[in-house]
């Protein structure tokens, strides 16, 4: 995308530095505007319908142990969504931000309720320790959908689209993709979750390395995908490559939807051109799996120039906007950033240049 | 003010932790959920008019080659604050703050201005390689007028306050007031400010050496304020004691605002209880002097625990909400910010409990 448009970008960078601060002093906001610009492909971005999407789904392998909370919790937060009360309803509301709750694989029959999307591929995916979660054929029609139902959004006017997840058990699903598609070792991949103990955590990591070496012939990002993923990972895998395709702003959660844009990322490497990162969370792996994506979240003191430009850094242009120390997933990251965003892009158009303000350069 | 309220902190964590969420996992915003509580001395916080007030002055150090920017700057970005054109403007905009511009000292006739408040105590200050900054009767007027401005605003009904400012040269008095109050060695303190390069970066830093070799026999903190402060960072100062003493929030923005709450801080060192730090940015000094006020900036991964409990360090329970390399000043980053302020107030006061939404527990 970048490439396609080396004029607009020199453009909107020249907006940017005739604004009237000092060149370059809303730092990582300046980056956010640029990076919209080139997704919108255009000097006067504008977000139109912001929609979060939530895909629900259990997991086979919360059935040995590695989650804090029973699999009955998956089912009792979608409720939770639909009744407004979880911390995503909270501040999606805060910030006017469209929310639509899909029961991509709930292992519960929730068919009696009006306001969710029903997309559910089975109850819950088959425990990976003992079979493939899923089958190649239900793996499909999951990715499938999850296109579907962002092109429904983008038929709508939505520009902006972001994912969250709900799902006892994801973590363990994820930190396996994370493993297999980075080759970062198993236990730099395997955290706590939803809050293991230190036990609970170690029983965590061996279940996980016997599963990855159960299998060891997985080759295609579909047959891992199917052996370790999630309903909902699949279908968020989807959504973001469909999203990528129509020219969307995508926005980035935790852990979990990070494992799933990997995914995606196997499928087609410029999906990333259109991601913000929305924060650095504090499940174990997230921070080696942003460094993965080159979305470096904040630099340590000591590597940070006050004035080292975007873009020297060769690698990708992208970033985590918050480091809160958060865990939550529902897309809760995604709605604390969504701010930002808005700031980045009305900074671009609305700020007064030095020539409109009469103000004196450097 | 937290260890007069023992009762309420724990009612207050003890409501955090009934939330619909895995203990801990909204992070940081927890422990500001938190802090707001206990601030406004309520289980059901809620803020009025926030305000954003700021303070525009200029420096007689500004004469010496210590900025990228000539100081015609400062009467240039308050007319430019007035037209609505700035980033601050933007910002508050985005998030309903009101937004008050106080003429502290610009070295310009602004009179002519009615939507500016003229408290002005001089044409500048005087420059301190040469003479003290100001007098000590000048310094006592600006910190209580600082004071009776935010009295005001309270009065009104604005119970959460911010400070920005605007002055050419402030960051090398900032610096210098750093450098005596914390002991922290000048060259750590002293920063590129608006964008000068190395070598004007050495000559500033010999500068304020030179400066703060001059005057060996200062002892009060109203000496060292009237000897190396401007007329916004006294007036500030007394804001943020004035704000203290009225329970209000106070939003904390970058290097400057760090230099005048210091000042603050020597006055009454329970003002830090009521401030919420927007930001670390990357103005040389920042990130030392948020550590100085024990408000920690996102921590390296190496130091982070994931289920560190918030408060365990034994420091002050503060932090920086963002890390964005920001160095604009004008309270910008507390802007920023303040949608996280809200954030934090919502999910204590809407989200549900798990018994309300019949989730089950860990």
């Amino acid at each position: 995308m970048t490439s396609d448009f080396p004029d607009l970008k020199h453009q909107l960078q020249n907006k940017i530095n005739q604004k009237t601060k000092p060149l370059g002093a809303l730092g990582r906001l300046e980056m956010l505007a640029l990076q919209i610009g080139l997704v919108f492909e255009t000097l006067t971005p504008e977000i139109h319908n912001p929609t979060i999407l939530i895909f629900a789904a259990d997991h086979g392998i919360a059935q040995s142990g590695v989650s804090a909370y029973p699999q009955s919790v998956t089912a009792q937060m979608v409720l939770n969504f639909l009744n407004g009360g979880a911390a995503i309803n909270v501040f999606a509301r805060q910030h006017h931000l469209s929310l639509k709750i899909i029961d991509a694989g709930v292992n519960a029959d929730l068919s009696n309720y009006d306001d969710l999307r029903h997309e559910k591929i089975g109850f819950g995916t088959q425990n990976f320790l003992d079979v493939p979660a899923m089958t190649l054929f239900d793996c499909e029609k999951a990715l499938i959908t999850g296109g579907t139902i962002v092109r429904q959004q983008h038929k709508v006017g939505c520009n902006c689209i972001g994912f969250g997840e709900m799902g006892i058990g994801n973590t363990a699903s994820a930190a396996v993709l994370m493993h297999l598609f980075t080759k970062i070792p198993l236990d730099k991949c395997v955290g706590r979750g939803t809050g293991l103990n230190d036990e609970q955590l170690e029983h965590k990591r061996n279940s996980l390395q016997s599963a990855v070496e159960k299998y060891p012939t997985l080759k295609t990002p579909h047959e891992i995908l199917a052996t370790f993923g999630g309903f909902e990972i699949a279908m968020m895998a989807g959504a973001y490559l469909e999203a990528a395709e129509l020219k969307m702003l995508i926005l980035v959660d935790g852990f979990v939807c990070g494992a799933a844009l990997l995914v995606a990322q196997q499928f087609n490497p410029h999906v990333l051109d259109y991601c913000v990162f929305s924060h650095v969370g504090s499940e174990h792996g997230h921070r080696a799996l942003l460094n993965h994506f080159q979305a470096n979240p904040p630099n340590p003191p000591s590597k940070r120039g006050a004035f080292s430009p975007p873009f020297e850094k060769g690698g990708r242009e992208g970033f985590a906007l918050l480091d809160l120390e958060l865990r939550l997933g529902e897309g809760s990251g995604i709605a604390l950033a969504y701010p930002l965003i808005q700031s980045a892009i009305l900074f671009l158009n609305e700020m007064a240049t030095f020539e409109e303000a009469g103000v004196d350069k450097a």
